[in-house]
């Protein structure tokens, strides 16, 4: 045992590299998940964090061809080393893949989302459009998300197990089932949370409220975008909204392939002709 | 036959109503292809245009949470109504439903884009986040791509075919196999294409190369996000980009389910105990 352990510590000459791991949200880099997720990180392997200089919820997968992009260094607490950049989540991704880091890392981490990206929220999702980014470079990534849009959350129970989430991922690098993980943990104490679940996401829409106000001067009116998540499935068992809504942390293993197969099959090739 | 036609034209007690399609796009409403998409549409049935003000290309699934949405009706040839609005493509379908339209629309069709959403760029994609924003609803949503980012390209035969597809939808509204396709154009003539071809989505990935450019007065560095296409299996032979590269039209059906049934089926439920 202690032989293996030498090992894996390594010596100077065949010192096994540390993981290294591009961290970043959508909720930006001044946000309390993103600090919580690095301090828990911090133990696991290098970390090197690139995220928006200001929140960017909602912003999907979208990326930045009409404006330039900036990045500057920032200090970040248990960080090797941090910056914050003018783009959206996926552009953040891309600019540390492309410009930032000497070498491709060995998992991306986004998060932890200040809220949820369970059901359809995985689209609107910056944390997952970051994620889902690593995953098409076929980069192993994980999206973390707490159920509370709370700015001063209380992240413990989440931070501890995205750590293990990211450690036991960290441990089967190089034979995993997947690219992609979409991590939703329900903000309860530890002691509450009655364990992990991989799951399906469960179909579901938001029924909007476009709330008017009216300009002060100009009397035109304005609409904000509001609503409420509507489950389309409530019934079903095996999905991430019921998992959370009963206690569990859902993982969804996810696709950047959106073929609907079943309609492929079912259409043929010439339905069209 | 006479009795069927006089039945499906209608009478002023048991007229059929006229389908209502809901029409947007991302490169803004005023560019070519939604034009060009709107008289093509024309005969199909009933008109709302509700786009954005300005080209929001690569904007995803984006949604607008941080700043209010205006909208203003805008002159358009060929739809009985048409608005612009200041935001995403995905916010213009909201909006559509929510605000705007006194009835659902039956179809929903986005574009008709200028630029490729195949393989990875579904993802990008704001015309195809305005499809998928409809399929969340359950309405059949389709969003058409030329293969040609010249603002002023040829639309002829993509107005065509998007034509084409439309009615084919139409005819079929209530049996569909599908609520959201992807259909990209080559940019030919129409004598030159080879046919319609119901496809998976190929994989692919963006290899970035971010260009830097000074500030005229502080010299600080920013960059251009500008890129590559890289095909990750261009020897398949029944992908979008293969059949795209060979003349055909493609059409992917799309899910807005992201699980990865495989690595779900894999992980089962103990991955992370």
């Amino acid at each position: 045992m202690e032989e293996t352990e030498a090992t894996a510590i390594g010596t100077a000459d065949n010192a096994p590299r540390r993981p290294l791991m591009l961290i970043t949200n959508d909720d930006g880099i001044f946000a309390k998940g993103i600090r919580e997720l690095v301090k828990a990180l911090r133990p696991y392997g290098e970390i090197v964090v690139v995220a928006p200089d200001k929140p960017q919820s909602g912003r999907g997968h979208a990326v930045t061809l009409d404006a330039p992009l900036w990045y500057m260094v920032s200090k970040f607490d248990d960080a090797d080393r941090a910056y914050k950049c003018t783009g959206t989540p996926s552009d953040c991704v891309k600019i540390a893949l492309y410009r930032i880091m000497e070498r491709k890392p060995d998992l991306i981490i986004s998060g932890i989302n200040h809220g949820s990206n369970s059901s359809v929220n995985i689209l609107y999702s910056g944390t997952m459009g970051a994620a889902m980014e690593g995953a098409i470079h076929g980069i192993p990534s994980i999206g973390f998300s707490l159920l509370s849009f709370n700015s001063d959350a209380d992240f413990a129970a989440a931070a501890l197990y995205a750590a293990r989430i990211t450690a036991k991922t960290i441990e089967n690098l190089g034979s995993l089932p997947f690219t992609c993980l979409n991590v939703n943990i329900p903000c309860l104490p530890e002691s509450e949370i009655k364990g992990v679940k991989v799951v399906r996401q469960g179909k579901g829409e938001w029924i909007e409220d476009f709330v008017r106000h009216f300009h002060p001067s100009n009397k035109r009116p304005y609409y904000w975008l509001t609503g409420g998540f509507h489950d389309l499935e409530p019934e079903s068992t095996d999905t991430d909204t019921w998992m959370l809504d009963n206690g569990y942390i859902t993982v969804q293993p996810v696709t950047v392939d959106c073929t609907d197969y079943a309609a492929l099959k079912s259409m043929g090739e010439g339905w069209f002709d």
